[in-house]
């Protein structure tokens, strides 16, 4: 909002707001940050939120870079935390004034599927909930099953990390759980952004004893360190395989956490895992083919997906609040939302790791 | 053994034996019952057993009909259970003697993955052991990683279901534990040979609340029912599939086994599996390639590949000694083995489940 609106709003009624601001995707690298309509109650489930923060996943990198190709402009922005503004009629547990942070997938979270832990894909689901994250509101469609309130409005250096729990922390720690990560284990990390960082982090919370990052980048080798990475391996594909063997007694890990999404990540991730160990696999998958006869000899779980993230948000929330994690770490460039566009060139560029956005 | 053999083996030293006969496949649809050189201890961590039954496997048949090329005439037969003859001199656990049973791969039973219970990726493993078991005798590599002995020898009418234990059965046994059968839920069996159905009698044992068996075939349908199967379904591919879906409340099986091998088949299965369920696919994969981007949103757990029999056997054995399963029942047609032949010719042509073959 410009000053103007800002001090109009002073006198204005309690629930108007200026027209709001946002990112589009207009093709290839072509972020816009511009006026969009106010989002508004259209379900009695829906919430509006006004965004504490915003930011730019990954996964925005695919249809940026033109490799997932868009038809029209595009909202941006499907990872959120913020404050209650408004609630549909029939919203009962989520209230205007609470913080809340929700998943990517609104769902209902009381369908069989949700009640067994797959939000994601709730019988109900709206994928990509809310459209258009990256803006000063967001309308979040199934407010009650999608929210989840933190005990009471937090802390500012708390607000990055509660963030992450919308998705990436959510989706590295899905991915940790999908790998079957355990006290003891050795765990590999395929992929070293963001979502392959929190990996680490998840893993390392729930107790791997060896955590394998595969990276080649000397800012996120760091922050895998300070995340809990024991190993760092630079080598890639059938030499990355090779070396994980190597650490692992000629086995391979446990469990391997696949970050990335192409067919040379996920076979990788198949290769470096032992007989009867797991992967967990949260990078969407784009150009993969898993090859059946390989696949079957060797005896590898796989599981994965997007990320059930609701499942996961009250532990992650409590964790962030009780400061016994700071996933908010992957964040290493701020910008003011208007920005938007230089986040994702950063992060196309590999200059940031994850870009918040500041409404 | 012919008469004149058996005969002249009274006045013969103990450890004499004729030439032995046993089959092989010298090309599509040729298999031949034929002398064969007496197999002999070579390491000494072989066994050399007398076989009680011998059987066709329906993972013969790829061969048997050349869509799995064979190069030169290969010995068959890896189902096998019977009398020990003879142990090599580091054989400590297993005794001329003794009625074993043992898996179709020889595994040393004490490396990290034999002990995490995956024997058949044993990093000592032999593939395919034993050499040849549709024969008179044979020899088992890693004698004692490999054989289970019963309690005492076996009455003759548990020798089937005995022999069973070494693949068939524990191969449907591991299809429902990998597909995570569990009291409750609702389990479907793609694939109605004998590891299907052996797979709807493993997941009637793990307490399956509900079990489809996806078959067109009568005598496979009746003998699903008495296994424990709650419903048929006849059709295949998608109809297949909306028909579990109908049958589940839209959303799919819990559990599914899949025991056939093919891309459609495995296709299926992941299709009629509900988001967070799970596939257990036990047919050697074939033609298969798992497309990655609907396989992701599928939410779906995949295990499998060749059963570790061997962490299943003192289980089996118990179950079948103390006669609370039966799955001797899958072998609807009894040959004497110099007919192993007729065993194929009648699997092939779907008249029989599976030809157990009498020595």
């Amino acid at each position: 909002m410009d000053l103007v609106h800002s001090a109009m709003s002073v006198s204005l009624p309690k629930n108007w707001r200026s027209t709001m601001h946002g990112t589009m995707l207009y093709g290839p690298r072509d972020v816009r940050f511009e006026e969009r309509p106010d989002p508004k109650i259209i379900e009695p489930t829906d919430a509006i939120i006004k965004l504490s923060a915003a930011c730019v996943c990954g996964s925005d990198l695919w249809p940026y870079r033109g490799i997932d190709v868009i038809k029209q402009p595009v909202p941006m922005g499907h990872e959120y935390c913020g404050i209650v503004e408004e609630v549909g009629s029939a919203v009962r547990n989520i209230k205007p004034g609470q913080f809340v942070v929700g998943s990517f997938f609104a769902s209902d979270n009381t369908c069989e599927i949700c009640q067994s832990g797959y939000q994601s894909s709730c019988i109900h689901r709206q994928p990509g909930a809310p459209t258009g994250a990256q803006a000063e509101y967001a309308r979040i469609p199934l407010a009650d099953g999608t929210l989840v309130a933190t005990p009471e409005l937090p802390p500012d250096d708390l607000v990055p990390s509660l963030l992450s729990a919308s998705d990436v922390l959510g989706t590295g720690w899905f991915g940790a759980v999908a790998a079957a990560v355990a006290p003891g284990k050795t765990v590999a990390v395929v992929g070293d952004g963001a979502v392959g960082l929190l990996g680490v982090l998840s893993a390392k919370h729930m107790g791997a004893e060896r955590i394998i990052v595969m990276s080649r980048h000397a800012d996120r080798q760091k922050l895998a360190l300070e995340f809990g990475a024991t190993d760092i391996v630079t080598e890639r594909g059938d030499e990355g395989v090779a070396k994980i063997k190597d650490l692992t007694n000629g086995l391979g890990a446990h469990s391997v956490i696949e970050a990335v999404g192409t067919h040379e990540a996920m076979m990788q991730s198949i290769r470096a895992t032992r007989p009867g160990g797991h992967v967990g696999f949260v990078g969407v998958l784009h150009d993969v083919e898993i090859p059946g006869r390989e696949y079957f000899f060797s005896h590898v779980h796989l599981h994965g997906g997007p990320a059930p993230v609701r499942r996961f948000l009250p532990e992650l929330i409590d964790l962030i609040w009780n400061r016994k994690i700071n996933p908010g770490k992957v964040f290493d460039l701020t910008l003011p939302l208007e920005q938007a566009a230089e986040g994702y060139r950063a992060m196309d560029e590999r200059r940031a790791i994850k870009a918040l956005l500041l409404p």
